[in-house]
């Protein structure tokens, strides 16, 4: 809390003694929201802060909410550099051919083809039945993520919940994709009995 | 290069001449490779070497390799400490509805408990649709991600693809997700016509 107050993530309290600050439920609220987008999400204290402002903004439509908030988020661990103009383009295809109405803006076209480039230089090249199934898996979550925020009436819980859903959305899909990789995996590459201690098992 | 030298990421070349180094295609696609981890799929120096032993190592199955490789990349920015027990009950229940077979070991419950924790400190409740949607996305994609895995034949390069495939996949669904979203959220809040530069819009 202290170090969230020092970084300005956390407004100050009120003083009510001369060594006692007042902190009401705002202030619990803000300690978890900030927790959530640091310790789960894993956003940087920059990114955080820029989520939080826009947050804290009353003069902005929903849909420039998103916007920013997708621009602070959609760099992640991402270094600077633009994707290769090939992947980009692929992306691009794939975005269309789902029918999907996009900004060129939209930050996901260069994570998407970051990915994708950096796929090549393995050696791999995904294939399209690979792409597509990406692409629709995006679409059901995108659905559910839209879904969940007609449940919150109040603009600002709507704002909340776009910025905070797009973080631990992508937490929450991560983890399940290595539950259910395990699952694919047992099938494909039986496992030894004993995985940890049996190397003669191989 | 340098860089990634000193860190021990990438295997010294043969000294030529006093003042020579030779690299060879092995170092190249050690630095790519090493490249994708870090700046697509934005890991730690300490998880890429981790990551990197794994690959080097010649007496584990392909079973324990994807493990290891999961719990090196599952804590991504995530923090140490257990999500809430009923978040992780949450978690193994719905993947056994999804009828996954899966160990208790695997790092995905505690990344997905945790975010599903996280939701609900901003009050937000995910409903059983919403995770079956996630659930249903990340079967989809892991059933991708190994069948990817079925085109190359040399276990070397099938471990590569399954531990640079789960740090790009991460990626390349977040990427496609923000897509999917701006879709999604040009259907239920239209935007207005010019969206930067055009408050009174609002």
């Amino acid at each position: 809390m202290k170090y969230y107050l020092r970084e300005g993530l956390v407004h100050g309290g009120e003083r009510v003694e001369s060594n006692q600050t007042a902190y009401d439920d705002t202030h619990v609220h803000r300690v978890k929201l900030v927790r959530a987008l640091i310790e789960t999400g894993g956003l940087s204290i920059a990114a955080t802060k820029q989520v939080l402002s826009t947050l804290d903004s009353d003069d902005t439509s929903l849909a420039l909410t998103f916007e920013v908030a997708q621009h602070a988020l959609g760099v992640g661990g991402a270094s600077s550099g633009t994707a290769e103009p090939d992947a980009r383009d692929r992306i691009v295809e794939l975005a269309a051919e789902q029918g999907w109405k996009t900004t060129d803006e939209n930050p996901g076209f260069e994570v998407a083809a970051r990915a994708l480039a950096a796929f090549s230089t393995i050696g791999f090249a995904p294939s399209r039945e690979f792409l597509d199934a990406y692409a629709s898996a995006a679409a059901t979550i995108a659905h559910a993520d839209l879904i969940a925020l007609t449940t919150r009436t109040r603009p600002d819980l709507v704002a909340e919940l776009m910025v905070v859903g797009t973080v631990l959305g992508d937490a929450l899909i991560a983890g399940l994709r290595r539950l259910a990789q395990e699952n694919e995996t047992a099938e494909l590459f039986p496992v030894p009995t004993s995985l940890h201690n049996d190397k003669d098992a191989k």
